[in-house]
């Protein structure tokens, strides 16, 4: 046996150089959203083209090859048994890199580059197509992207179902067994809920969100609610983008995007809260190991949670706003100083059927998920004809929502993953909320006086609890044994349900029933 | 014979995928200074290094030189006279990449390492023994750059003096022999002009400059100022940082950044018109040739010359200002409604000698940067010991301006160069002043009413002259040819010192000799 506690060394280096390569690719990109002129564009695809390229082609290599082989039983892809003298977190390690190497090195460099520039192009006929509300336009190049999913999975290899190959990359380890009546479950849990929603004799009224709310004042608002969650400004920074996301190019420098709209207050606000969910998870993501996967997060799903968390559970809480919305009314006093804390809450948890799933209360968002997991079910076990798509959009959108669109561009065109190949990745902002509900119900129990605390503004216990439960994990573990571990329950969409049934009650005044 | 059209095509594809390597760099460089919160220093160090490092690697291969070579003849560094089917550029662009290459390959790897890590050390002592006023902490560290220096010189070769090889590096072409008797006579002129500036009987007041002036209006004045040069915001952008500085990623995305003091009117302004001038360089570089030599700014002299000649000969003339003025006004009115333009313009070219050379005026900053030419030419010619630069120092700036420092803050200890090993940097300052006043005035002949367009705000047909008898040529003539093309002249002094007579007469109301 080779010297195994050099070899994880020599390999981890060589991984810390991938992940470097991916670092300045990321600084790249966000550099591309936030401040780059508008003449940049080409210059900057062909810089991150190339630092991608580099990243794959060491990361693929057989240097990375030589190092991992001699500890892994590729059957199970495990480190091997008599590799006795390595600790756990080594074995994660190599667990996971493993996976990561023999999934790359399964796809053709020709195919890689291949599926790039389609998706590529699909991107931009897309945007055109959704601009000309024209699904026309857009059907040969899907049918291209969707034939090159399918031929991803002829050389990735499936187990049951082609869809569970395309759900691995984003959410290691979900399968459609398992997916199919979680989710059956929840939608009729939220169908049952929606139908009796519409049903509440008073309805709150949201108008106060429509005012004129000065954008730099809600930039302000958005950085000290960004503070007080324990977002690390020294380590972080909040800009502007058409599009808000979260990136990091080390844990001591993870930055999260907004977007602020004068007569929408709840966009940048609650932007602010859910990139900094994201942002949080990052910052807390352990330095020492960065550039291994113990150093990433661990999924799509489990990432949404932390979002989803901060942004539902915390920042469309009672509580929450008990100590943020007098600080909000010093910030508003035009616009809010005859309105209640009750009628401001009520105000942005306000249930309403609407055609785009990124504008979605809390209630329906799941509703719209539903409707693309089952349409990408169908496509990729070829169940429907790709042409086929807008009406059957349309069918379930009235079926689960009761709203149906007129135009192809607030329907089956709205979303740009598609267009760039994320098949199976809309699942994982459900399985986000569904786990979100689980840590913070067990955050609860876990901390007795964190309804107080939150309460008092204090965000911090919540904070440390997830840094403890959940970040600094990385991809040690499952999802599955991370929820388990941080929570003691498998997956199910019951908290979830159980959360949103409460919130409703005393928004919409009502008492609602499980059915 | 290789096929040399398809030979030149495959270098130029290595050179451009170098050029993206070192263009992310730039950017990563770019937003340590702009945007990166605190706590990301070391791991932005981190890849930097890497970048540049592979950069450096590409390069410096056996690709690079087995694409090269069969077109070099390696004892003139040129292509070879058979290899007639070659264009001008073409044979420029192998002439400079040879140059760039045979330079690289001739410094061992280990050498490189060794410089990178012990300037980054020096540096850091440096701005310590800086803060603290104290020489000999420095000491040490700066007689091992020097000793690494002449290393440096070793493996690079030198003819006639070490000096030559050092200054090579940022004035290709330039010589001691050339530039000692251009710079004596340019002292004896300057030391002369002040002379008599400070015998003037009633020198300018400029204290208006020194009231305060809002920050966001400064900034808003200096964004107008640069639109008006032809500084492309579609391809640049306007930034703070701690010192003023250009960078380009590609001619379509080249940024400026400048700083602002509420106290000091000239910072900001004069840090956005010579940064701009720069910025003009790099946006006016052939995107064609981005990768090769010629796509890059011939020398820091010439660089040095396009920023001083928007920042003096445009920027701080009676020309500029007949337009500017009125619109600066309209911004400060408090400030300025009741000073004439002939009151400002006199004050920004206030001539007095200072410690502190990039806070130099335009008659003495040339005095600063002799005292530093002649100190690093005795020490790499070893005619003096490094620890008696502090009085030598002293010696001559009492010799050239008349002032001493009492802190070696303020005297030796005050630039960053020497500690990252720029010895032959600080001519090109020099050596660009004087190519500017060279090109206005030739601007000046071939385009009548420069001075009337300055003077209604129109700086456009300046611009497009820079771009055509400078930018866009890149690397392919020598500085010596360049000029000489632009000009019909060979470099000399007088028509810096014959521009500073004529400005100063009219500025401090006398007659100057010109000796």
């Amino acid at each position: 046996m080779p010297n195994t506690a050099n070899d994880l060394t020599s390999l981890k280096t060589k991984l810390l150089e991938i992940q470097h390569l991916r670092d300045a690719s990321a600084l790249l990109s966000w550099d591309q959203e936030t401040y780059m002129p508008s003449g940049g564009g080409q210059a900057r695809a062909d810089q991150i083209a190339l630092l991608q390229t580099l990243a794959h082609d060491k990361f693929v290599s057989s240097d990375i090859e030589t190092l991992l082989a001699p500890h892994i039983d590729p059957t199970t892809g495990l480190a091997h048994d008599e590799t006795t003298a390595l600790d756990d977190a080594s074995k994660a390690l190599l667990r996971e890199t493993w996976r990561d190497f023999s999934r790359a090195k399964k796809l053709p460099s020709e195919f890689v580059t291949r599926l790039e520039r389609e998706c590529s192009l699909a991107q931009q006929v897309w945007a055109e197509a959704r601009q000309e509300n024209n699904f026309a336009k857009f059907l040969p190049k899907l049918q291209t992207i969707i034939e090159l999913k399918h031929e991803e999975v002829g050389y990735l290899g499936y187990k049951d179902s082609p869809y569970n190959t395309l759900l691995d990359t984003y959410e290691p380890g979900a399968t459609v067994a398992q997916l199919k009546p979680l989710f059956t479950t929840l939608r009729e849990g939220l169908v049952s809920l929606l139908d009796q929603i519409q049903q509440a004799p008073t309805p709150p009224d949201n108008r106060i969100l429509y005012q004129a709310y000065d954008n730099d004042h809600q930039m302000e608002f958005g950085k000290e609610v960004l503070t007080k969650m324990g977002y690390d400004f020294t380590r972080g920074r909040l800009d502007v983008s058409a599009h808000p996301f979260t990136t990091s190019f080390h844990p001591t420098d993870v930055r999260v995007t907004t977007r602020v709209f004068e007569n929408d207050f709840q966009s940048c606000l609650f932007s602010c809260i859910h990139e900094g969910g994201h942002g949080l998870y990052e910052q807390g993501l352990s330095s020492e190991h960065h550039g291994t996967p113990l150093g990433e997060a661990l999924s799509l799903g489990i990432h949404e949670s932390q979002s989803r968390l901060w942004e539902n559970s915390v920042g469309r809480s009672r509580a929450f706003w008990e100590h943020f919305f007098p600080v909000l009314k010093e910030r508003f006093p035009d616009q809010l100083n005859s309105v209640t804390v009750d009628t401001f809450y009520s105000a942005i948890n306000t249930v309403k059927p609407s055609l785009i799933r990124v504008e979605a209360d809390e209630v329906t968002y799941n509703l719209h998920v539903m409707v693309r997991f089952e349409i990408e079910l169908d496509v990729i076990e070829k169940r429907v004809s790709v042409k086929d798509l807008p009406e059957l959009w349309r069918t379930k959108m009235k079926e689960y929502l009761g709203v149906v669109p007129e135009k192809e561009s607030e329907g089956v065109l709205q979303d740009v993953h598609w267009s760039f190949g994320a098949f199976g990745y809309f699942p994982t902002y459900t399985l986000g909320n569904l786990y979100a509900a689980m840590l913070f119900k067990k955050a609860g129990e876990d901390l007795p006086s964190l309804n107080s605390d939150i309460a008092q503004g204090n965000l911090i216990p919540l904070k440390e609890w997830l840094n403890d439960r959940i970040h600094r994990h990385g991809r040690h573990y499952t999802s599955e044994k991370l929820i388990k571990n941080a929570t003691g329950q498998t997956l199910s969409a019951e908290p979830f349900l159980q959360s949103l049934r409460t919130k409703m009650e005393e928004v919409y005044g009502i008492t609602l029933t499980n059915s």
